[in-house]
């Protein structure tokens, strides 16, 4: 009865769906407090105290007839304008309420933007590891999916390798950073490299290769580093943002797209997404949590919670034996697995109540993700636990 | 630089725009109250007061992380329980929380369930008039539409000739009762017949027939008409529903689809149907809005302000000499233009600031839709101009 398509994401959905209620069983079982659950990308920190306060505000002083009405479909002028005066003090960026459309997320975002540019069987440039989700989206427009392979020393991206695979036929790139799963930040050498090849290729093909910036951790850094911005790098940039973890909304959807105007046919681009914003289904991103985010334009959560989580497991995976590299931003640990096949290793965690996801499900098989937005406690409970793990890998 | 699918939809688009630039600018010339008008579907009657207290009771009451967070992409278990038990409660019928996916308001019910079901090529019927964006959803994936001419007599659907275009590659249906543009609610005798022919024709080929049912309007009725619900009369039915009408939450992006277990692969279906709400990029519907329609599940706008807006404005074009059925549910008059081009009569009536949408734009020309959830002042204010622009038209 269903689509041949989604026959597809039903059977590879299976592995996740189990792993879930593998999760909700154990739970059950042993009790919460015996389960250390690092399978999740769901920000534990809640959303900061403002956001609770503009939710209140907003309903008590907006006319309900406009804060819950329709307006345009890429937002209320007022928010994309408060938030582009926000990124341009930030980032020196000369963005107008133009250049943004509010977005049901960045899974929308990215859906929005690639039915703007892809036609069927275009190309768009994956850099391994990464979320399979990209695959998802491609395919939702008959694009093609081209993979780099991962440069397992430094998880910056490869760059000879992608330099290989862009084509006359290439229409996007997909990068992300801070990024899932490594918690690696692209480094702004990396970013003038991956621009300066993106413009040799444009010129030597006469083609137009749109860079795509998906960036829902751009907030979430640590030990000062800075998260270059792109579109102050090479023109053809798209960003795609989401409040999902910056303010713990991800339920909310609420996020959006900067098409600069320095971008390659931006107005018409603008125009297309604006359009196409709507007939995917989303018509307008929440309208509600605009006027909120509108409000906490730079408020932020806790993110110092994050990053004791993240040393702590990172100093305590370590000292287990486990190999890593420490991440600069988001909430994710990218282990490498003490055997070649990480699903095995997946496996004998679970023995011990420990849900970790292997790297096979961001296309970087040998590594496992471990999500450190999680209680503190779970933490410093489960680093003994990997310790007996890790006895049976010696 | 876009993609040549929505290069067609930027062409398509301008004339709208055109349209609504057109009112900004009447209005900035001749003042808000000097212009009528009665193009938008935008409910004007606001919210219920329980849906301002059920967004302050929800964020002080639930914990941030639970109330912003990710669920199931389907929805909160809790909010679609009590949703399916006040439509059984309502309508007898027997759903549980597995049978509805919350989703981002109706529009992108629409889209995942056809994503769910279209492969390409296949035929997906619609009963003129109808809401051209039906087109730009089967069009995201490739499906087919087949339209089926209006029987201008009543605006029931056209039985005979629908019967006509159901062949062996027909994979859906979609009704909209009460309906857009018309106002018109198909009576119970259309439907067992509509139903009948679907029974018929699903022996005839081998094949499964899913009706669509779209009904963001199943509130809005008048005079104490009942709007039969199809689940009840075809196996096969999927419901969408949104909020944006009944509870004036268009903006909030709040809605459900119902896969009822009869459906034939029903199990399958939701399943898919849950990955379709992830990958299309809504990923699930927003969590608040989730949360705020559990606790209004029975709570409607004041219909009673549409209703006198709808006998005001029938009673008053009726004595201007235009011709229309009466509507019994919706916010719309679907009047018979004077002259059979009705762009034309659209122009005359810009020229006295009245702003009505040309039939054209529901795939029936002839006839131009007004929409009345407006000021009742406008009503009253715009009658006598009415009257002098019918002047033009004898």
């Amino acid at each position: 009865m269903i689509s041949e398509k989604m026959k597809y994401f039903v059977q590879n959905n299976s592995a996740l769906r189990v792993m879930f209620e593998e999760g909700a069983r154990l739970r059950a079982k042993y009790g919460a407090d015996k389960v250390y659950d690092f399978s999740l990308g769901n920000p534990n920190v809640p959303a900061p105290e403002e956001v609770k306060q503009a939710i209140i505000d907003v309903v008590n002083e907006e006319d309900p007839v406009v804060l819950h009405g329709y307006m345009n479909n890429a937002g209320f002028e007022d928010v994309r304008q408060t938030i582009a005066e926000s990124l341009n003090r930030r980032f020196g960026t000369a963005f107008q309420f133009r250049n943004l459309i509010m977005t049901v997320g960045a899974a929308s975002g990215l859906n929005v933007i690639l039915k703007t540019i892809l036609n069927p069987g275009e190309e768009v440039i994956v850099f391994a590891p990464y979320f399979l989700e990209y695959g998802s989206y491609i395919n939702n427009f008959d694009g093609k999916l081209v993979e780099v392979p991962p440069d397992t020393a430094t998880f910056q991206p490869n760059l000879e390798e992608f330099e290989k695979r862009i084509t006359a036929n290439t229409k996007a790139v997909i990068v992300n950073t801070p990024h899932n799963p490594t918690g690696v930040v692209y480094s702004e050498e990396t970013i003038k490299r991956l621009a300066a090849i993106l413009e040799a290729k444009q010129k030597e093909f006469g083609s137009v290769i749109y860079l795509i910036s998906d960036e829902p951790y751009r907030e979430l850094v640590y030990d000062g580093v800075k998260v270059p911005f792109l579109t102050k790098y090479y023109a053809n940039t798209v960003v795609a943002y989401s409040y999902s973890k910056s303010l713990s909304l991800p339920g909310e959807r609420i996020g959006y797209l900067v098409i600069p105007d320095e971008a390659d046919g931006s107005e018409e681009m603008i125009t297309a997404a604006g359009i196409a914003n709507r007939i995917t289904g989303s018509v307008n991103a929440p309208s509600l949590q605009q006027k909120v985010i509108a409000r906490c334009v730079d408020a932020r959560s806790d993110i110092a919670y994050y990053d004791r989580n993240r040393t702590t497991l990172y100093e305590g995976l370590k000292k287990c034996g486990l190999e890593c590299i420490k991440p600069q931003g988001a909430f994710y640990l990218f282990v490498k697995s003490p055997v070649p096949d990480e699903k095995r290793f997946c496996e004998a965690a679970q023995k011990h109540n420990i849900l970790i996801v292997p790297g096979s499900s961001f296309a970087c098989p040998g590594y496992v993700r471990l999500s450190y937005c999680v209680a503190y406690e779970t933490i410093v409970n489960a680093l003994p636990v990997f310790g007996e793990l890790m006895k049976e890998f010696r």
